[in-house]
């Protein structure tokens, strides 16, 4: 087996056992990315010199009878917001490129490397992460692998593109309404997202304060689990991520979905989508023996305010920028920050008033089951430049609507997994949602590895 | 001595002793208000049947030898918007008067009177607390008892008027931008604004949620603490004070400054005010031994930004209301609501971000000292109706600007004492600030507690 057809855990095992050197797996990896990588668009910056040293040290210290940390010599690579030493922090933006070189890598990226793993680079992602289309002005699209005419999903493109094509096993994203969620949907991967506040985002380049999450993409949920892991814990740099312990859940993934209570999101989550959205859940469902169907009150007005606080925190965070090179901006990011800019305020602070009821109601909910399962995204991938699509009989404009199941649980901060399901016969897959309440990743990790070990989702890598 | 020229703390001791009837003081204090009022303004709703029942059981409590509270028949207002059972809560306005009666006082009323004190009605106070100058439209002013033709100073105007008159020794208020300091400097009281979250807001009419503080307004510090510990500790129905364990300071007020890092405003502080501020708060530092000056950097930003939060939370409140029953507003308080439902949202959120730099920074001043004296008003109280008055040179609106220097310090949650002042030939007093850090309201009275034991600051009651 080729290196870059290993998951994360496999390629740690083996540079571990020392039947496979890290500046093999990382060389390999490479090569892979110069292969292909300019029809799939993954990457805006490959460090191979940085990547190669370090894959070097990890060999060295294994030579030396050193211990290894549990990612030693795991490529894996970021999305473009998060700071690595020696570059500028692009954020899938032209703006950032006049910045000055990030003096520190992020945090998260410290902590992987410090387990042994390996950073590549940093990946294409929408501009400012205002996005759900993987599509990027400056930088061109990050191209779905499985079928390079269709979109990775955004704002994380990359990070769904450079795991689906077999670069690493291993990526960052970020999540504010589902921008790690729906890469994952249509790329085909497991994908991440943590409680708010779990995962310390110091030293990557923000989009709305109250509503970012960093988190993983792998190919396998061990893969996902071994880097959450290793990623946990208070960090002194991040005032969110300051105070809750790191809580181990790879220990844990053995417990499977035995003895959990697993129920169906209906109402606002079974409609609005395609019949392959439902579908997806139903299989998952039936495997998990779920029948129960429980509704998250009023939904709909979840994603509308998640919207309000979105494009008003974002106006705010960009508002300098707006006034200083509005002609650097993607038009399509520009004029929707330049209208949050023009939101009343008044309208926001019902918006975070209706938060705290939501988030309180759908509390509640989890006090009579542990797992709640929805569609990750309405549809399949869309084509690439798609700028409307079908979806439950209605033509809606893809951009805002990709992230119609995935923005009413990331405003509430709650932890979820993407696991991607396939139907024979379809080249693109299609995610599914394994909701849990707050801080409980464990159970969330659980039933997507239950439903990897059986069957129902899978991560292959594409072939190119 | 009359009744209703004693403190609280003397009242209690008296009834105590059996020195004074419950019912006595309730029923001096009913006579005063009977005899007075008509010029005052100071009550919107007396409730003399419910007042002398209490007092009664408190006599009835005593006579049977059952352990009386350590406010055992002390007569006391409340602003009105706390929620009195049996009575609309108005919260100075004219639309409230058709909502239907509370049905439970609020929190604050129920630890008082579990502490022996005897409720006697709601209070006077600006149009739902958007206001400086104790006027309402509805009700009429209520004037400043030591000069019937001046401002009591708002929005607590009712509360502040009510003590200085001699009708209660207690009063409750609330202050989301000053509303407590800027009536207790213009009548000439001790009050006090507790750290934000300190005390329950449980059945009160809200503003601003993110700026609204509840607390007392005396004529003695010992009265100030003597209230404020009853009404201290955790409630589960406010959820801004569930957390915070109650810290005596009665029992600490005979510390005094002793030992305290003490230091005087500058820059921002010491600017556009009136002579009379400055030397109020000139003579305080001189009996403290105070002569360092320290800046609370970027005040005026610190205004300007809780001016924004205000006006926007306040509009998204009453959005509704606005909407339904514009005619029935205050003009004055409608014109700014509709206003700040119209300012972006971006702007806020900005106000947001600056507000955790500000406190960041005033936390870091206090690591050096204890206490902060600042002048709680730029002048002495206006005339009532007065548009405009003169601040250091300049002529600003009297509305806008009586709360300049009391604003930025609510912004950010701090505990703060309004100390009264006197000058010899003067009939209006001024008030100075004693800030301390969030939670050692015992710091704030212990310096006002050395200030009154000195002489320096005092509170009279007025010669009707």
């Amino acid at each position: 087996m080729s290196a870059t057809d290993m998951t994360a855990s496999e390629i740690a095992a083996a540079v571990a056992a020392g039947s496979l050197r890290a500046v093999d797996a990382v060389g390999a990896a490479l090569d892979r990315i110069a292969a292909h990588d300019e029809d799939v668009g993954a990457f805006t910056d490959v460090l191979a010199e940085r990547a190669l040293a370090r894959a070097s040290a990890v060999d060295a210290a294994r030579m030396a009878g050193k211990p290894l940390g549990p990612l030693a010599g795991v490529p894996f690579a970021v999305k473009n917001l998060f700071d690595l030493q020696g570059i500028p922090t692009l954020a899938g933006s032209r703006i950032n490129r006049d910045d000055p070189p990030a003096a520190r890598d992020a945090a998260l990226v410290e902590r992987l490397e410090a387990a042994g793993a390996v950073c590549l680079g940093g990946l294409n992602m929408g501009e400012y992460a205002y996005d759900f289309t993987g599509e990027n002005l400056h930088d061109g699209p990050s191209c779905n692998p499985h079928d390079l005419g269709h979109m990775s999903g955004g704002s994380s493109g990359g990070s769904g593109s450079a795991v689906a094509a077999g670069f690493v096993p291993l990526s960052l994203g970020s999540d504010t309404n589902g921008s790690i969620r729906v890469p994952a949907s249509l790329c085909g991967l497991f994908g991440l997202k943590p409680t708010f506040g779990r995962l310390s985002r110091a030293r990557s380049f923000p989009f709305v304060a109250s509503l970012d999450h960093l988190g993983p993409l792998a190919r396998s949920v061990a893969d996902l689990a071994l880097a959450y892991d290793v990623m946990q814990g208070p960090d002194p740099d991040d005032p969110h991520c300051a105070g809750r312990p790191a809580e181990p859940v790879l220990p844990r993934l053995a417990e499977g979905a035995e003895g959990l209570t697993i129920a169906i999101a209906g109402g606002y989550f079974a409609e609005h989508g395609e019949p392959e959205a439902f579908a997806a859940v139903a299989r998952c469902a039936a495997a998990l023996g779920a029948d129960r169907v429980v509704e998250l009150p009023e939904a709909h007005r979840a994603r509308a305010a998640a919207f309000l606080i979105t494009t008003t925190e974002g106006a705010a965070l960009h508002l300098e920028r707006l006034r200083r090179r509005p002609g650097d901006f993607d038009p399509a990011v520009r004029d929707r920050l330049i209208a949050g800019a023009m939101i009343p305020a008044s309208f926001v602070a019902q918006a975070h008033k209706f938060r705290r009821w939501f988030q309180g109601a759908v509390a509640e909910l989890f006090e009579t089951v542990d797992i709640v399962l929805a569609p990750a995204t309405p549809c399949r991938a869309p084509k690439l430049g798609q700028a409307v699509m079908s979806v439950g009989g209605e033509m809606l404009p893809v951009r805002a609507n990709l992230g119609l199941y995935t923005q009413p649980i990331s405003f509430i901060g709650l932890p979820v997994a993407a696991v991607p399901v396939w139907t024979a016969g379809e080249r693109l897959p299609i995610g599914v949602q394994v909701i849990g309440p707050a801080w409980r990743e464990d159970l969330v990790l659980r039933v997507a590895g239950a439903l990897e070990a059986m069957g129902i989702a899978a991560a292959p890598v594409a072939r190119l």
